[in-house]
């Protein structure tokens, strides 16, 4: 078994040989900015580790690993758009670098990039990966789409929530420990096995997200702290909280979450007063 | 050999029957929407074309041609968000019906749903179907950013823009062919042969395309007429009355390419005379 260090530099080092800056510089120049800057990778060194439980030859899962890394920076990409975030990773967004435009179009590459190393599985394996993947990538839309969706109402319930977090978040994870299983060889049963772990961790992953959304420091999470309070982003936190104020609290609540055009730091100091009033942090 | 018609008949049955309509309708019902609303759907009726005249059996190349005019009608959603255009088909586009984030969102399922149907293809030719699919959407891709790049330029060069419309449209012809020539059985090099034949037909195609967003009428065009010269498209119209217009004519062809908030009817139509008088309707 290799530990997560090698793998973890074994991913480095693929994504860094990669030839990512290709002609039209335009089109590809955004995605070069997007792969090398970094991220945690959790998802293709999970493929990797997954791999690694049922074979000792992890190489044939390398390019797949990839892939799915590609495809979720893509989606990074384009909810960049949607959600109007102005920075990632620490550094400006794309469509804010590049423009509208260009973040549009050089995320339709990255998506198909991934397919192109997608394509490199094993010849064996290709149709179940390609399935998987397929099928995983058109969730991740479903779930982007509830999340734009919840912006808009009021009466989300905690269930629907989940959902939501299993589609945007969970099931890529599933997808990246199930490919690698795939991929090692594993049975049908290990593999799903892996998938349902991951689907679990994803989960866990997100409500923890929403928390350093909140409670985080914007120089070690990478983006700004109170984006999901400012746009009234339907988050576990807040769900929760429309649950359970009442009284003044939820007259201020209120008061904050209609408010048109508020002073950003002050919205974002209130909200997250009321949170910690309503032992928010502690239940998510 | 099965007719034009019986093909393209199979064609829309095949269309009609798939479920467009799913949860989150939010995201599926514009995607329903593109769908049947029709275009000429040349290229699965090229692709079941070709799998005829090596194959009796057309029925393996079904899904993959339908995933093919799936991309396709991906492509022409995003490029109307890019390109700000509000009619395709007589119908408002779907940014404009329904924003542009359900437009970059759908957009993104229906490239996903493209290579669910292209995964129908035969095993045995899967992975060279799925090869030549995605080599192709990333030119594709390219052509729609050096179409967007030529148009803040003023230097282009006919042969540059026939290369980009190579990429943009032509490519795509030849993939529909040579995608149902593979699926068919046909020998590389008739495959390759039939793959030419594409690239020809498309560059004629777009030059066509260009001549009727001048020269065509709106009802039977399915977009509006002028649409190029308001935005200084360079088409091969545009690149060949810059490089001939002299004198007077090409004072005031500067005049209207220069000047900011035209009125849309009156830049169309002098833009159209100075086309008139130089003579590149019958150029192109």
């Amino acid at each position: 078994m290799h530990s997560y260090d090698t793998i973890s530099a074994l991913v480095n080092s693929a994504i860094q040989q990669i030839k990512w800056q290709k002609e039209p510089a335009g089109l590809y120049d955004p995605i070069y900015y997007t792969m090398v800057q970094g991220g945690k990778r959790i998802r293709p060194v999970l493929t990797l580790m997954a791999c690694n439980l049922f074979n000792d030859n992890i190489e044939p899962a390398i390019k797949p690993a990839i892939g799915i890394e590609v495809f979720h920076n893509f989606t990074l990409l384009h909810d960049d758009i949607m959600d109007k975030a102005a920075i990632r990773r620490g550094k400006p967004t794309v469509h804010v670098k590049w423009g509208e435009n260009t973040a549009i179009l050089s995320g339709d590459v990255m998506q198909i990039m991934a397919y192109e190393l997608l394509l490199e599985a094993p010849t064996s394996y290709l149709k179940k990966v390609l399935h998987l993947f397929t099928k995983t990538a058109s969730e991740i839309c479903e779930g982007q789409q509830y999340d734009m969706e919840f912006e808009q109402r009021e009466d989300v319930l905690p269930e629907e929530y989940l959902e939501m977090i299993r589609l945007k978040t969970a099931v890529l994870l599933g997808c990246s420990l199930k490919t690698g299983a795939i991929i090692g060889g594993a049975t049908k049963e290990d593999a799903n096995r892996l998938y349902d772990f991951g689907i679990n961790i994803g989960i866990a992953f997100q409500l923890k997200d929403d928390l350093l959304d909140v409670y985080g420091n914007t120089e070690k999470f990478g983006k700004q702290v109170g984006g999901d309070i400012l746009c009234n982003k339907k988050t576990y936190l807040f769900i929760h909280a429309k649950k359970t104020a009442q009284g003044e609290i939820q007259k201020k609540l209120n008061y904050w979450l209609n408010i048109s055009n508020p002073e950003p730091s002050k919205k974002i100091h209130e909200v997250t007063e009321i949170y910690n009033q309503l032992g928010v942090k502690k239940i998510c």
